[in-house]
This record gives C-alpha cells, structure tokens and sequence, in this order.
C-alpha cells in the first residue's frame, strides 16, 4: 500500500481530533473523523450517534459473558457487526488514499497493511477537564472528572478486547505527545513535519 | 527551579543516550550520564560499575523481601544508600544548571521541583538487538533477545519501585518517541525543537 497514514489514538479531552483536523490541513490530505463515522453509518445502518460512543468506548465482551454479564445478546451481536464494518472501512479508506484516521484501533488494524505514523495524544486530567467542560458543558449528572475517568475506562477496555495490546503504552506509537504541556500547535508542527 | 531540564528516560538499545548527548550538544548544555554516574560514584564511593547496573537496574525490594527471598541485607542497604545519593546528585545538578539528565528515574525526582521536559526513547526489539551488538558485540552466554528482556524486566521493576508509576506508559512523559522508525537524528531535533 503506497498510501501514507496518520493515526491519532487519543485521550478523551486531549484535543487529539482538533490535532488530526489541522494536521490533515497543514498537509493537504482528508481528515477522517466525523466523516468516517458517516461512511461506517452508511454501510452498517447503525445510527452515528450510536456509533460514535460504542464504535470505540464499549467494553469488548466475547458471546458468552454478553449472556452472562449483561443477557444482552444483540448488544454484543451489533458490536461484532460494527467492529467489522468499522475494519472494512478503515482498509477501504486507506488502499484509497492517503489521510490522517483519529481513534477507531486505526493503528491496530492497519499495523501490517498500511505506511502508517501511529500517534497518541494525551493530557493531564486537569487539562482534559478544562477541555472538556469549554467544548462540552458541565453536566448535571456527572462531574468532568467522573465523565473522563468512565470515557478512559472504557476506551482502554474496547482497546485491550480487540487489540490484545496496551492502549497508551508508549511502545505501540512511533510517536507520544502531551498536549497540554506542548500546546495544540506545537503537537500540530511535529507530526506533520515527520509525515 | 529557574534552570530548565531535559530527562530522557530510554529502553536498553533504544540510542537513548546518543540522543541525549546529541541534544545537550545542539543546545550548548550539559548532558548527565556517564558523568552522572562520576559524580555518584565520588559521593557514594561506590565503583562506577556497580552504579551502573545496581543504579538502575536492580529489582526494588524492601528489606524484608531482602531478607526473605535472597538472604541479602546488605544488597538491600547499599540499593537504599544508592537510591538516595542518586536522588540528591540529581537534584544538585538540577539546581545549578539546565541540562539534559539520562535515565536513573531523573524524570520521577524532579517531577514536582524543576523545569522539565520528559522524554521516553523507546524501538522495537530489533532495531535495539541490531543496536546492541554494533555497540557492545556479541557475548556468548545471551542472546541479544535475551540481553534486552532482562534489561527491561529489572529497568520496569526498579522503576516501579521506586516512582510508584508505570515505566514506559505514555502519560508519564511528555513527549515519546520510536527512535528505531523516527531515526536518531529527528529525535534530536524534535527534542532540540522543543527546549
């Protein structure tokens, strides 16, 4: 694949797709974000709202503890469907074109096929929750420190389910930014002058 | 803390130091290293060998596991007395000039006194197998594979031991890099970029 991919992993709150936006702008290439939330509702059926939160932030269960845990059959029946669905699409999207792909295990599922620069952004819990609340709001029901804490939970556990490997371990990215120290821009700068 | 800090944390073969030393130099600062390990070998007056490896590398153990598992009260007292010198070196060199500081948990010491920057070097396992045996050859009791997972099983557990955090995982650094995909050189100037 003569494609070249950035990958952005990211914390909740880290600005990691704000990172992704502009580097894809800085390079000329298609940022795929919202719009592959589009593509993955169009070929799956699922609503993009649904996809948006259990596309990436449900915990991984195999059949049986679907059953056990949570008798919730056709909840871990949509979540193999929408996996697949979201690693056809990330291929497709990759043999096509160079681009700039944020979150969804891109990293992961184009590991063997793809020129990928695999990247993961991070902040502190004080920085996110800044973030968070300015984008977001408050919420009634739930402090942004518990809204984060759940989002991370779950985001490593639907990691570590489909990837078998360490979500945030520094060793699975080429390259590892604070954005709350170094600042949006400055992570900007640095990924698209190794692309 | 006026003086500004580069600590560069690194797996075993990663070229960790060749990038520190190449950074301080580009920045016409010091880099603590070898010299590091002079200056605790003059306070503690323990040979510079023994430093070397029992400075970093030596599975933490209180007393009492010491005592229970390798029947080693004294490995255990000279591991406190090393911790410690290593710990106020570090900390008088923060206080008397900028510099970059390789390894020895520098990052962890100064977390909440000092002006850093912290950086994890990191390659795959055959870019540091490739590595090694360029720099130091072949022995004949291990295999390169080997050499380097026993290197990192001691680094991650003395490091656990001591910061109470996780070696290697992203959040713990400011900036993390692949020296093995990014090369040497770009390391260096990102590093160098962000002083």
């Amino acid at each position: 694949m003569k494609n070249r991919i950035i990958t952005i992993s990211r914390e909740f709150g880290s600005g990691g797709r704000t990172i992704g936006k502009e580097v894809a702008k800085k390079l000329g290439i298609s940022c795929y974000d919202e719009e592959l939330i589009k593509k993955i509702s169009e070929k799956s059926g699922f609503a993009k709202d649904y996809i948006e939160e259990q596309g990436e932030y449900t915990p991984g269960r195999n059949w049986f503890e679907s059953l056990l845990l949570e008798n919730d059959f056709y909840g871990h029946f949509n979540q193999s469907v929408l996996w697949n669905v979201q690693k056809n699409t990330i291929l497709d999207i990759a043999k096509k074109e160079s681009c700039v792909i944020v979150g969804r295990c891109a990293d992961y599922i184009l590991k063997d096929v793809a020129n990928c620069l695999t990247v993961f952004i991070h902040a502190s819990m004080e920085n996110r929750m800044e973030r968070i609340v300015k984008i977001y709001g408050e919420y009634e029901d739930a402090s942004p420190k518990k809204r984060l804490m759940d989002k991370d939970k779950k985001c490593k556990t639907y990691y570590q389910f489909y990837t078998d490997t360490e979500w945030g371990a520094a060793k699975n990215y080429h390259i590892a930014l604070d954005s709350g120290v170094l600042g949006i821009e400055k992570c900007v700068e640095i990924i698209a002058g190794l692309y």
